[in-house]
């Protein structure tokens, strides 16, 4: 994109940039900045460089961190003979959320997606199989519940199989405190063929 | 706010202090920086920069500018004998896009709001006082139809009219294209009160 000389143009143009972010939204932020005091302003425009050159990719998940080894794969409390696949590293924090899960994490940056042209090769898929030794029993997929999600999933299960390691899908079925009513039929048919004895 | 040390998470700060942008939507903007290019990222650190450093107020409408005066008040074109009153610069544009204003603008920057602490003191009233010469024949007050806007355009005007200059209100009546229906009742009575004949 080139650069628009005018410099309110100019950042309104990088905010717009950002998905759900409309036109109106990124008027709405420039004028945000003019606003704040230069040292707020500055502390934001830092913050953007500081995060772009202080973090990379951790060596093992592909999450992103400051260290060599991100903080979960370095910990010892984790358990090392389950790794959940997911999509992003924004995914990590969901899961993390629930408290739940003591295994590992394998980010993919993405998901396959022919439409975008994207293709298993721009994905961490190398960075995984690298990482499937004999430690590790399980491996989740927990990529969306989308076209791609499952795609991904199912191209990854092929590979992974073979290996002798359990491979498993994160449950469809209703999302707690959802009405019956309002649930589609895809995730209702889900639901049913997963259900469970109580 | 105490400057975060993790990297992510500062930036996740950074964003989430824009109005209008939750935590959800600041973690969304601060991984989509991650996503971008190197190139891509300080190319938006520097545009805040560019604008917070290369941009400061018109000396005459309090626009932001980046010459002494901004290209509205320093064109010949405009209509010099009115002024209208705004609160904030965006909605010198929003103005603007209808083609129909040919006068010149004075951005208040606020409104007056006792419950926030904020008095005319506070605001670019001193500056709207002084350039009102004999050259200047009507004042528009086109603050927002809330409370504070109402407040701010009765004391301009008491200010104002004194001197001899008509001082005018933006129109009170139904937004274009909705339904009657759902107009609220205080819109209706204005439309009502402000009926035209055919």
């Amino acid at each position: 994109m080139p650069q628009n000389a005018e410099p309110l143009e100019n950042l309104i143009d990088q905010f717009s940039r950002f998905p759900g972010v409309g036109r109106k939204g990124a008027t709405r932020m420039a004028y945000e900045v003019m606003g704040m005091s230069n040292e707020q302003a500055m502390e934001l425009a830092k913050a953007i460089e500081a995060a772009k050159t202080r973090l990379h990719r951790c060596r093992l998940c592909q999450d992103y961190t400051s260290g060599e080894v991100c903080p979960i794969c370095a910990s010892p409390k984790r358990d090392r003979s389950i790794i959940c696949v997911v999509e992003a590293p924004q995914d990590i924090k969901a899961i993390e959320r629930t408290h739940e899960y003591k295994g590992l994490y394998h980010v993919l940056h993405g998901l396959i997606s022919p439409m975008d042209g994207i293709g298993a090769d721009q994905l961490c898929v190398k960075e995984l199989l690298a990482r499937l030794d004999d430690q590790v029993k399980e491996v989740i997929m927990a990529t969306s519940p989308t076209v791609e999600g499952e795609a991904t999933a199912m191209y990854l299960a092929k590979l992974i199989k073979p290996l002798g390691i359990k491979t498993t899908r994160l449950a469809y079925g209703l999302p707690v405190g959802s009405s019956l009513e309002y649930a589609d039929e895809t995730t209702l048919y889900r639901a049913m063929e997963g259900r469970g004895e109580l």
